[in-house]
């Protein structure tokens, strides 16, 4: 944190403020002096200061500019530039989810209905090549009136698709109390955007042990998503995913948020955490949810969550946002391919690619 | 709802259709024959049915248009029309929020410090003239390194104050495991911005008797708002007030928040709930406050919340936007001249109003 | 501007930065040397120095912050302190707008229609006390099938409007090749929200002598905004009024934007200019303009701009947000008491104001 | 346009809306009668009518709703689903822009600095494999201190890197009056951010016959900025293309804007026009272009606006988001791999493509 006094400011006052600074703040203070103006640098943990509080301390000081980042267990620097990898036992087998692995796909229904679709959802994902099942238990819901889910009942259907299929399980917590429940059935427990901000939950979930997806709040800046994640690295739990899942705008109109792939650069060279990137919820809209999921492999992400629906129409939540298993089928292969050349994409996952150029757009928008 | 068919839709299939939405969804399908278009609307509870997945039926639909407003118990019309009032008992006798009541002032620090602070400070702002003392025991902050607040014990602070003033306390609740220290104290629960959309807290919130104070999502839109307010009422708790914060925009170089005023004459055509403003959070610098709380009572507004703080420059938290006890008196004393020209003030607050002009820009702004 | 330099630079490359930096930019670069730090300070004129380009200038360069405020003539400073009066010359005199001055209301319709609704409702608005008349010939429509101003002949009715009730005219200036045409008619010429960064534009009506009406960009933030004002200052016009008339956020549901009241205790703390609020395109909805016009008033500001149209059902743009004339009488009179307590008006409007509080929500929302 | 009338509307009073409809707005209104609602439909023109003005037609009206989209000529439908191709001569041949072309690369510096750097930055771009070179003349500046550029002696510039090279020129056009000069050199006339909603502008470069490439304004919607296309193709000038360029939200703290590349797959389903990406001012930073620039390609751009200068440090605008040479070189030669995967890659750019894998992050960003 930098202060920068006005001119003419008296030298007692100088050191007045350099006290009162290094008393309340535990700062060392180091002064530098130029002709005209004299500027305070703090050296220590600076983070909890507010700038603006600190212009309160003098009517000399003519500034206060913020040089640190707020995050630290977070940053890249704090792994000295390396990326890191957050490793999931599955009964497959470990993921392992990080730039430097090749893309996990995590897919499934928004909300878990019954076994029957559940684990043939399960069944058609894995044979796809997705390595997870995502299906909601718990709902958050804008309107009290709409499907919350079918809670712990749902976490057991969850459970027999897992032992169905080896696949991991990606389930969201929405409440503390459901804590020991979810994280028996998850394998990653998902903090979902309008959570990003429950800092008591932040807390908790990073008082565990198991992964945590953690879903960037809908109006969340990059800092303030990453100081979410700062939360529960804090609280001890080091394995947090990243996931962008769309921003709101001030255009909702056809996509009903706007999904922020610059997300992909920007967290690359901020934090060592992965990333994954949500286009189903980012867009609102099946048939933009292809071209999203490849651009999203060609900018470099780690991972994709994709919501898939044996029959979107009879969705009790988001069917207009989720692909067929057919669908999935045809994506799954335009996104391997473009995983291959991003040197990404761990085995092939159908014996059937007999073409390497992707014409997306025409069959996957119907 | 309303359903447009295109041109030439056969007519086994507008049966079709109109079958499976009443089985589907438990409502009346009403049929509309026109010479070009044929348009079907559904009568009954379709707050849970999504538009977009309407669409998804079939190929003939053109356009799916929501008709009715997705809130029920907290719309104006749910009363016929008339404003609701939401009474809180506190040791100085009830205190009436509504839009035929005075205005209620609520007012403290942002967190609670110590004990000489809070009673102090609640010995004056009850002597300007407010009804409520506000300050956090539990702290929303973006940093985990920053102070949270001092919790419980600061819980016991607040009901010294209150003990010493009998002023009601106003307080937030971010964890539901606190919910039953929270109501001992609180006269007023507070749901923060951050937690407007943890579904989880508002059913609990809703299912106890204390009156919520519910805080606008710094990225909430009025529907969404009052959907978190239905939560409340839909679990059983009537009493709810609407609290504008400030809103997230593209500028916040200046104000923190954008303060979004015609909020008022909005919820008041919407909803019968009471309505506050707080000009602290909503603009995050204290020089801001003064013009912001006037204009708010001009609006219309049934009650304020203002931050004061008897030294903003050493606050643990929020001290730029607080105002000192000495300008937060010549706040009140401006706001009573507004106030009862709207016919909105209770008593004079003070002896020593001899002039009845306001004059407020160049002395607050110090 | 200031740029921190990482711990170890060597001396020869502070050298050669500093002599860079001051050959490029004709600076004078001032150096504050501290134990772990090394400080550059950028003395002279900064304003069009990018600080993303200064980082490029070495890998020793830790940091760059920009210290000043990138607008000179329209700042606070730059009259030193001193708020600043835009004087209007019109039949009935001369008119002045600033914030020693009694407040200023310009009302009329959005679009000039024909001769004998734009003279009526002069009369009507000059009779409720308003001191111009706003119309527009030419008129910025979303849409080129919607109705686009009867342009030079509606110029005409203006003036004749001008002559019949010696009002000032307000009108809107599109494209640089009408501008001896608007400015032959106009008192004041206004430039709208989708032309505050047309700066070919602001160069021109810089170049003229009628005062000029500065409407923000919708998404424009208050530095952008200053500097499109900047740019009328720049070429030689010292008379620009600055219009809040709403912005763009992520809920237009109910109000068309978001009237952005905060704007006057920032504005007046940052520029001398005066300053109008425009409620009608604020909130775009007639039945929420008297509350926002009260605000307004009791916020400080110096001047509104409100939409009055003699039957808006039948307008030929933006109906929904004008009042009719009666409505406004009875919006003035309400005015004219935030006005009288605030000390910002000037006479009586009315003769027959028996009360002397204000009522408005029920009556005029209906 | 939809009318739903409230439950029990007199018969008269339908007859009396339906006459006024029909004859204010020239549609034709059709009636259809349910058991508990009165639809009314309004056919015909009905994109200049405003929803909120029809619902002042009567108390009866309950609610208005918009059917149909407010563009025709740059629908998708308005092309029987075909999309159209823009053909630019240049003096090495005519480029095609559209679904159905390769990719065509435009690029150079943000302005024109010199002959020098803009005949040898020209050379560059045209062998990494650009089209186009872009380079402005005039420039939108923020602050009217700063460069605003050459203006017309950096349009001969201009075309004299166009006689050395052969390439197409892409300038920006910010005032009428400089219309016919631009034209002269420039091969596509480019309108930028800040004036798309000029709608002044917009009718000119619709009414001369140079192809125009009509960036989104910084807050623009998808449909106005479809309706500022509509503009130009309602003044006759079908050749217009269309440029993403990131948009302005609630974070600006990494990314200047948020390139918003869901636009790919919703222009591609609501316009028949070519697009454009423009990841240089769509990030602000030329470490995030290439992985954006490389998915606007998988997610089906149709072309690549890329920002190029000898010397980024020392460009005299824009340097930050800037390529040198050598790294759009190298970026190229990636887009080309992921081109030819989507099968939008015309000839190999470089005779030297060894390795068919992307490995861009860790080079290119350095």
């Amino acid at each position: 944190m930098i202060i920068i006094l006005k001119n003419g400011t008296p030298a007692e006052e100088i050191t007045r403020i350099s006290q009162e600074l290094s008393e309340t703040w535990k700062v060392t203070v180091e002064k530098s002096i130029g002709t005209h103006k004299v500027v305070l640098g703090l050296i220590g943990d600076t983070t909890s200061i507010d700038k603006l509080q600190i212009q309160e301390y003098s009517p000399w000081i003519e500034q206060v500019l913020r040089v640190q980042q707020p995050f630290k267990r977070v940053s890249r620097e704090f792994r000295h530039g390396e990326a890191s990898e957050v490793v999931v036992p599955t009964p497959n087998g470990d993921v392992y989810f990080g730039e430097h692995h090749p893309i996990v796909v995590v897919a499934g229904p928004c909300s878990v209905e019954n076994e029957a679709m559940i684990v043939e959802t399960a069944k058609r994902v894995k044979a796809a090549g997705a390595k997870f099942l995502r299906g909601g238990a718990y709902k958050p819901r804008t309107s009290p009136y709409a499907f919350q889910g079918y809670g712990e009942s749902a976490l057991d259907l969850l459970a027999a698709a897992r032992e169905a299929t080896g696949l991991g399980i990606v389930t969201e917590l929405m409440d503390a109390a459901d804590l020991s429940a979810v994280a028996r059935t998850a394998d990653i427990i998902q903090i979902g955007a309008r959570n990003m901000h429950n800092f008591s939950l932040l807390k908790k979930v990073g008082a565990q042990d198991k992964p945590v997806l953690l879903k960037r709040g809908m109006s969340a800046t990059i800092d303030e998503w990453l100081m979410a994640a700062e939360y529960i690295l804090a609280s001890g739990n080091p394995n947090v995913i990243l996931c962008e899942r769309g921003i709101r705008t001030f255009d909702g109109k056809y996509a009903r948020n706007t999904l922020d792939l610059s997300v992909l650069p920007v967290l690359r060279s901020l934090t060592h955490l992965p990333i994954m990137i949500d286009p189903s919820h980012g867009t609102g809209r099946s048939e933009y949810v292809p071209s999203m999921a490849i651009a999203a492999i060609a900018a470099g992400t780690d991972s994709l969550m994709i919501e898939v629906h044996p029959n979107p129409a009879k969705a009790l939540s988001d069917g207009p946002q989720s692909l067929t298993p057919d669908k999935f089928d045809r994506l799954v292969q335009e996104m391997s391919i473009i995983g291959k050349v991003v040197d990404r994409w761990s085995t092939p996952t159908f014996d059937s690619i007999n073409d390497n150029r992707i014409l997306f757009a025409p069959e996957l928008s119907k």
